[in-house]
């Protein structure tokens, strides 16, 4: 779970608590402000998780190890740019993760205004808690609650009714702690390497014009989380590009 | 929704506000400590159906017209008397009762001790949020949130996906407002154009030895199709790819 510029040291307890209710163990917080973040770590009552959260300075650092990023938000304002799932429709996109040994992040943006477009393009989906649309806006605690709840429940899957008998649930495997290794996916972390490269390609190639550099940026960044690489692709792919840009290098125009 | 002697007046308005946000308007309040709850209720931003929520003296008199009440609460000291059913497992429990025109009612009790034992003698099913057992006991506005999100979503059924990512088609009649518009996909033919481009770059670029080409062209042209590729990406990547080439060309070595 990551957080971006928490405010409300209230939420940011709230959050903590949600995690330990639904047995999550790691929180990255994203640049928060100082003397409230440490005012919620030192609640009365915090969960251990908050003392061991780490703090990172830019949201891609917080999630250079995650194979799926999913941001949060409602989507009255903006138009996403990257694919939106409804909540309750994202059970097998997690299984499918998890499957393949991937590493999930939950990322929710500030009170105030949400993950901004920049945020957005670290993220591979888009996840919409569907609320209703005249009260669209969900407080920070709650909607981190209802996301936990549902990312839990699709670990400990229900035991029908009918049977009866009791489970031993295995609340100790957490949501990006799986550990079997199917198919190698890339990380976030991957991903920046392979764009900062490509970004190097373009320029030596003198694609792109100066003017339009942050923008091909931010859609590189959205596209290559979009094509769903593998780990080999980007391996193959920075070889080639490293290539690419050698050659250009020499070029003397 | 009935609240219990509910205590905290933020509480209570995170109770309402997470009613608001999934589209419940019928709040029940049975003997709240006056001055919390009059505090709640003026709080600046209180939903309106705070104003209009209903007090009673009992839970009996609360529940009255509810054809199904459903107790909430952890499960650590006590052991039930009635069905417990997980939250995630009342679906079907909840389809028959709306079905069949009933009215459901979900009652939380006070924050300190939850329901006691005579309250829940009014519920016919109590109610289980799976939570860690080693920390099982939710804030009540994050428990209120993640049940009504249950109970939501199962009055709007979520649409299957069954198919990976591809999920711009049918997003359409997803709660909220989905804008997503269907996208021109490549065809073959775009895609083989494509790679051939990149073919003839890794040849520039000295980057694919000549004993290797027929191997590195099928899986290039097997991860073409497998990226579920845009027709602009495909686009891009041609004016990159040419670019790219052009360079290579003029390169003397």
């Amino acid at each position: 779970m990551v957080l971006v510029s928490p405010r409300n040291p209230l939420n940011i307890g709230a959050v903590a608590r949600a995690m330990a209710n639904f047995g999550f163990k790691h929180l990255s917080v994203v640049d928060p402000y100082e003397p409230h973040w440490r005012e919620a770590r030192s609640a009365v009552g915090a969960p251990d998780l908050l003392e061991k959260a780490h703090q990172t300075l830019s949201l891609a650092d917080a999630v250079r190890d995650c194979t799926l990023v999913l941001g949060t938000g409602t989507l009255t304002h903006r138009k996403p740019e990257q694919p939106v799932v409804r909540l309750d429709e994202l059970a097998p996109f997690v299984a499918r993760e998890l499957d393949r040994g991937g590493r999930i992040a939950v990322v929710f943006g500030p009170e105030k205004h949400g993950l901004t477009r920049e945020d957005l393009s670290h993220c591979q989906v888009l996840v919409e808690i569907p609320t209703d649309r005249q009260q669209p806006s969900m407080n920070l605690g709650q909607a981190a609650a209802v996301c936990l709840y549902e990312l839990a429940i699709r670990q400990t899957p229900a035991i029908p009714i009918s049977q009866g008998f009791d489970i031993e649930s295995d609340s100790d495997s957490t949501v990006g702690e799986s550990n079997i290794v199917m198919e190698p996916i890339p990380t976030s972390g991957n991903l920046e390497t392979l764009a900062s490269l490509v970004e190097q390609v373009m320029v030596a190639a003198n694609y792109s014009p100066k003017i339009m550099q942050k923008a091909n940026q931010h859609d590189l960044r959205l596209t290559l989380r979009r094509l769903r690489l593998r780990a080999h692709d980007v391996r193959r792919l920075l070889g080639l590009f490293r290539r690419i840009l050698r050659r250009l290098q020499r070029d003397p125009s």
